[in-house]
């Protein structure tokens, strides 16, 4: 008989110490009441990284610099880079969180689980196919990365702009994966299930 | 602006010929009627491999063997083994089609999306993750599997007769991952919700 | 001055119990009689599975569905592709067995040790060279196999049938290369010099 | 004979537009003159990725979070884990600019070429060594670490904090080393031969 | 159908020119015929590497200085290793030719079919294991050896300079088996079936 | 705070005992002389390997049928396959030494450094980068070798006799490599500073 798993009833969102958001410096606590007032909660990300404000400063700033500017990608085509480059890197927070992003931006709730496990069997166009190529060579092999590569994008429409925005979201989540595998950083529970029930809106 | 991903309405299942329930020899039709009466619908890897009957029989055969049988894994057990090698062998359809088969029978809606992203970060027991150490050396290296892997496992009270178990379903999977990649299997669009909305406690 | 290797006059031939052909049941030991009556004596994988006679069943079931039924590989071809995958997969047992095969099929005695080895080396035609190609795809990376494999193997002639033919034989013998690692079974001392030397029939 | 490589009077410092300093932002360029007049040249690194202002102040904040920041390791052991990942990652510019600080801060002229190439071979200390595996495995398989190589840390002395410290200063060059193979940024000459002559001793 | 391999009468034994026997320099001649007059053919790849006698002369003078020596290692140890190697580096020729002089000194007909495929399931003492142990991470990860390889060996009794003597065994034979890569190095037909036929007993 | 690494005074050149130079046969010391007087030391691979002088004759005499011999390779592109194979195999001996003799042949001051880090950033020509291409691939993946990379180098003008050249230098410093990280060969400190200051041109 085996011996059934008992996850203590409230597990730890990071092996190392986490803030209390009372304590946090006044930009970061508003910060993320903005976030919990807009989601309904507070991603686990933001308080274990809050163990560091200045870090916690320096990763919202590059996250907002990739994330909210304009340019050629989509926002959801943003996140599909996230969540497969986080499936490659094997990180739980980054797959399951992005992934309700992904659900809730793209409105198609098989995509996020499709993408973790498998970028060549999503539901995509082949457009998003080359960046995700593009993404995944980043990710694992940039020193590799070659002329042939940006040429194999500009075949789809994209930009070197594009290419920039693809290769630097991917690296950025490549810190971003390490640094919760670091942590053992746990998902809200609320991120499992968000976007795969559609809304009746 | 990028052009946003068409799947045509009703996608292929399998990138081979799928034959219809009533072209079925008895046997299986019969299976696959009674499968769907339980489910509420008929997975896709009995259509997909129904294209080769005489195979499709001896797959049936084999899980049986491995997964209906008694023995010192639970039901439950079993297919975190297969949830796991299907992530690392980067298989959709087995991610998808057990992640909901292990939601459904552990209860726990959160289990299959860590097992099938990093087993070391999943809410399980230290017998648990023993168990899944040895599954994934013998995913990856079943060449380099020497006794100091069973006595791993017996210093979590597992028997010889469970490592069995636990090679073998990792290794029947491992055929069943390979045959869903060269498919190209979808799964049915029914498993990514199954278990993760807890009835009405 | 090195110490001998001295191992026991009788090394097992797994490392799980192997039962005694008279206690199988009787199926499985007419399977078993038929055999040993072909070929003079029971190759160890039908007593070291007996161990379970229902996967040893549905073994042997698949085993057949993939290896007697018509198609367009040779029964030559079919070893050839099971001698190449276990020589990836590292497995001792079905790279002496099956090259014995193999040696007898084709009446090649180098051809086993070329493929075991390297198949870019063997004695083959370029179509098996493509064929190998696919086989050693699905064996070693089966998540990255695209429409571009399939279109590799027409350009040789092979049809889709084909295609799942070569598939489902790498896929059935890397559970099998897993199941022998994992038995550490044994290969028959017969099988090393089957085939080699030519008869003078 | 063979084709002298003739590489253009001013190679490119990056595959992307360059911004010229005067049309920088005031804060970027103010910070960017400062660096000049005391290295007395303006690192590749800042123009490059100047083309990005935003990206840039959010790559700078999170650099200085990480290296000026008070904490167990000295400016050099720092910056040992930055050339120790630059290396295994490929990254000429992080190896080239990293390596040339390092000799600076440890005053050794022969640490970073030793440390880029295989740390196992540097003139380091058991803790130095200690620290660069746990800098090596956060580098290469993040998804694999446990609280074990924690507590190889402590057996150094090493505290929690400290490993944060080391593995955020690998998870953040790992996002700069995949940024410059992505922007194929060339290092400056000057930084090839900095350290490497021992001052007037 | 399938198209049959029909491998040219006499198939080239490199796909670099190869020099007739009395082409060759006299010292060179005459080892090769000393070597025919012992083993009744000559080796390939002394005819191969002939095609530049300067490199076949420091190739002889690097094997006689390993193999001929004086030492801790017994002959058939040698070529164990050489035969594990070769099976690791996928080198037909080196697997078909050292095996069958390992299959003459060990009077073991099944030993280098054992080791070219799979070192772990070989019929050897624990010491030899230990010795095949250290010269396959030599082979492959040269760079990680540390002084606890070295301890692993001593715990067998092995000497500092046996450690020598298989490391550079290990890495000589990289060399040869790169080598005969290079040039498609074909094994002779007879190296096949010797030493696997016991004599008269 | 972290302890300072305090390496020995004169730390070891080799783990193995390195005879002293007076002890040596006299073929062996007088070459070493002739090496001390125009390189004005005694590189420390020439000690550390006349432990055993029949293998040290044997290294020499590979090493000058390879780089001393008339060819499509400059000396200066010998080298940076050797300086490119070294870093590949992370041997620090060979990256230091040759990278310095490289920097000295081709007067180039930068080139060993981007070589051992990144060969596809380095400053070269398309036709020395396809060399340098095969030779990664006879480093890494010799099993692999087809035809087809023969044909990119003929693309480049390279004959199959530069093929050879390429391969064999990259294999024997394969073995050179392998040596070296198993002795620790410590490289001398008058190599790291070779070469990088342009003499008062």
């Amino acid at each position: 008989m085996s011996a059934p798993a008992t996850p203590s009833p409230a597990p730890a969102i990071s092996r190392f110490p986490v803030p209390a958001l009372p304590d946090l410096p006044d930009d970061l606590r508003e910060r993320i009441l903005a976030v919990q007032e807009k989601a309904g909660f507070v991603p686990n990300v933001f308080l274990a990284l809050a163990h560091r404000p200045d870090e916690l400063r320096a990763f919202l700033a590059y996250h907002d610099a990739l994330l909210l500017k304009e340019g050629g990608l989509t926002k959801g085509e943003r996140e599909m880079v996230i969540v497969a480059t986080s499936g490659v890197n094997r990180c739980l927070y980054c797959v399951v969180a992005h992934g309700a992003i992904l659900r809730v931006y793209e409105k198609k709730p098989l995509l996020a689980d499709q993408l973790a496990t498998n970028h060549r069997k999503a539901d995509i166009s082949p457009r998003q196919r080359a960046m995700l190529d593009f993404a995944m060579k980043v990710c694992r092999h940039a020193d590799e990365i070659e002329e042939s590569d940006y040429e194999a994008l500009r075949a789809h429409g994209f930009t070197d702009e594009d290419a920039w925005d693809i290769g630097a979201i991917t690296a950025f989540f490549g810190l971003s994966n390490r640094m919760a595998n670091l942590m053992a950083l746990r998902p809200n529970d609320e991120f499992y299930l968000m976007g795969r029930v559609p809304r009746q809106k």
